[in-house]
């Protein structure tokens, strides 16, 4: 069986743990498994036609248990090339084909994925992207901050937009619906909008800065973009979106659909089924960074390893490079040598347990393409909500200023009651 | 805080392990956070108003480690009840409600669901259910036999219905297409579907008996209606879904479309994603039984116990519960003793290594109610397909006579093969 790379392929890795196999064998069967089915039994006659649909084996690294660790430490990662030729271009096709049955199969994980350029090509990815998000807002220079309601659950509307306007009028340049929260007769998506918008135009007044609102886009699937119009009609500027909750092709059809003219917001809801586990599931950088870019995520959040939702570094580190990298050999198989990725960079929105302190971390770890995300580190300032969104500004004008935190806040009253509430790290 | 019954709940059942936590109170920190997110900050004028709003905390069952267990085996079953109040009525609200964020909370699992009646009655179930499709078949008194296309992918029409052919012959009461199967060109969906139920029908003027095909449903998400539409059309009498690469919720509103008048099968591709690790992720009996059947398949498939692919039995003694249970008490929560659940049963497919010398453990592991569900063991009997379709059939008729299969092996050759191929158990 000879494998030229003339053909498409979209690659899968897998990390798979067994004690004894032969993971040569194994992921031989993997590779004719799941496409042909079975090599020998095909006619010699129809093997050159069959070809062509064959998967292929492209690396097997095998990491025996070092001395003193169980055997059940064994594993090998796994490198398989299907052929685009058998599945059709989109998300589903390609995980029912890399991961499905094979989920099932033993302690295997789903570590990384990369797509022919034919299979790339069929998906537009973010409308906005990082640099779109940047130019609604107008701010080219400074990491952005964003907001998170505190409760919302059982608030009536004039409730919510008190709440709307203490986070814009600290100077947030995004504010988000709680995920949680979805229609109800209290604040329908329509009515909270409007209220919304109309808070967030008194704070423009004041504070001379535009902001995004991002709504929560709930319901039942085949609803969604008439519910995503309703809320856009209603002057919404971007929509928050539970993508694992609806899987990734929901995310790709909202996404490059032309009446959805703000950004989406990807939470990251659910994704702890998915990624924690060392021997089952898909790694956080696929299924939070590879596959929510190439579905249209403008931005996506996922846990920061500051907070309380704990994710480690270097998964963090993994997911925002999938999400910024612009260097097409990141995603694309057999890619040429510094070709440029075709698909926008999203914008990576590290989440759970930031307080203004932590901004200098943040910094050092993400670079300034980064949303800086609170929620209790706004409104729990010890001076209110409004205090809280300006100690987050000044921390982050206090980093791009290169002046170290603790010196900043002598001239700025709300970052050193933070500094003073939640302390410094960095 | 009183928690009296007069509302309506659905209630979450968590496995949460930790080495040193106070179990109860973080069982009040979920109540409290995933609702109105803090109960202290509420002011006590809007207590009682909120209260509707708060979630209650169930039951808290602390499993300290055993002798000589590691700490890390310390862990509690925590029960939570969320007001329905709070989501609407639909799978990704109530699962991004109770497992959204809390999924990426450390190590947890959601091992188990139950649902107010409130939110059950906004789920119609399975359209036709088990009986339904006993009903279609008209099979009534015996497990119904199913066959799995063996190689599909680079196959053209006629080599796919000469298969077909091959299986129905044998008097296999269900074909389904390969869960890989997408929109290709050399077998698009009307096509096959008009070249399968030929097949079928040549089969039928043979040996007398129905059967239904169910054809892969594929695609783009807001399309699927559109693609079930053309294959019923075009003379499909079944459908086959990936249902967990498109979310519970494009299974519900699938299910529920008064267009789609045929039985949707759930295939459990990605399930390995989930279900597996003991500390994460979400149970198989919530994720392939009780979601899949609220979500309206009328057959799900899952690994059986038996094959390459395997599952614990008792796991796969609760998927089946929950797919065939007439008890609301194992769905409602604080349902009345000995009422009717509202929904049609879920016919159970185990999945995966099946031989007709498996028979007999089936029926003693699943009863009557269960689609015996072959692939290799149809195709690769020593006399063919259409044997092995017989083999199978054979085998199921023997243990309803209650004859040993080896006894009633002598007096049916393909049996008789088919025991020599693979052996006999149970």
């Amino acid at each position: 069986m000879s494998f030229t790379n003339e053909q498409a392929y979209c690659v899968a890795t897998y990390r798979c743990f067994e004690e004894k196999a032969d993971f040569h064998k194994k992921a031989q069967s993997i590779a004719v498994g799941l496409t042909v089915g079975s090599w020998t039994d095909i006619p010699e006659a129809r093997k050159a036609e069959m070809e062509k649909h064959l998967g292929r084996v492209v690396s097997v690294d095998v990491h025996e248990p070092a001395a003193g660790e169980s055997a059940s430490a064994r594993y090998a990662d796994i490198r398989i090339a299907y052929p685009d030729v058998n599945f059709s271009r989109d998300i589903p096709a390609l995980l029912v084909t890399v991961f499905g049955k094979l989920s099932m199969d033993g302690r295997i994980k789903l570590i990384d994925l990369s797509f022919s350029e034919s299979f790339l090509s069929a998906f537009p990815g973010p409308k906005f992207g990082l640099e779109g998000v940047r130019g609604l807002l107008g701010v080219q220079d400074r990491p952005l901050l964003m907001s998170i309601f505190k409760a919302v659950i059982g608030h009536d509307l004039p409730a919510l937009k008190e709440q709307f306007y203490s986070q814009a009028a600290g100077g947030v340049d995004l504010i988000k619906d709680d995920e949680i929260l979805f229609e109800n007769p209290l604040t329908p998506i329509e009515r909270r909008v409007e209220a919304c918008m109309e808070a967030a135009e008194q704070a423009r007044r004041e504070t001379g800065q535009k902001l995004l609102y991002a709504a929560n886009l709930t319901g039942p699937t085949f609803g969604l973009l008439e519910q995503a119009k309703k809320a856009i009609g209603a002057g919404a500027n971007a929509l928050l979106f539970n993508v694992l909750a609806y899987g990734f092709d929901t995310l790709a059809e909202l996404s490059r659909h032309p009446d959805i003219r703000v950004p989406i917001m990807a939470h990251p809801a659910m994704a702890g089924a998915f990624y924690p586990s060392p021997h089952h599931g898909i790694s956080a950088a696929v299924l939070l960074g590879k596959l929510m870019r190439l579905a249209g995520a403008d931005l996506v959040l996922f846990p920061s390893p500051y907070g309380s939702v704990v994710m480690p570094r270097e998964e963090n580190m993994a997911i925002k490079d999938a999400l910024l990298t612009g260097d097409a050999a990141d995603y694309r198989y057999a890619a040429g040598a510094g070709s440029a990725l075709s698909l926008k960079q999203s914008f990576p929105v590290p989440s759970a347990g930031i307080h203004p302190g932590l901004v200098p971390l943040i910094l050092k770890d993400f670079g300034t393409q980064v949303v800086v995300n609170a929620g209790g580190g706004v409104h729990g300032h010890p001076m209110g909500a409004i205090a809280g969104g300006r100690a987050f500004r000044q921390a982050i004008d206090g980093c791009l200023a290169d002046v170290p935190l603790d010196e900043y806040a002598e001239g700025h009253p709300e970052l050193k009651a933070a500094i003073a509430a939640w302390g410094l790290k960095g």
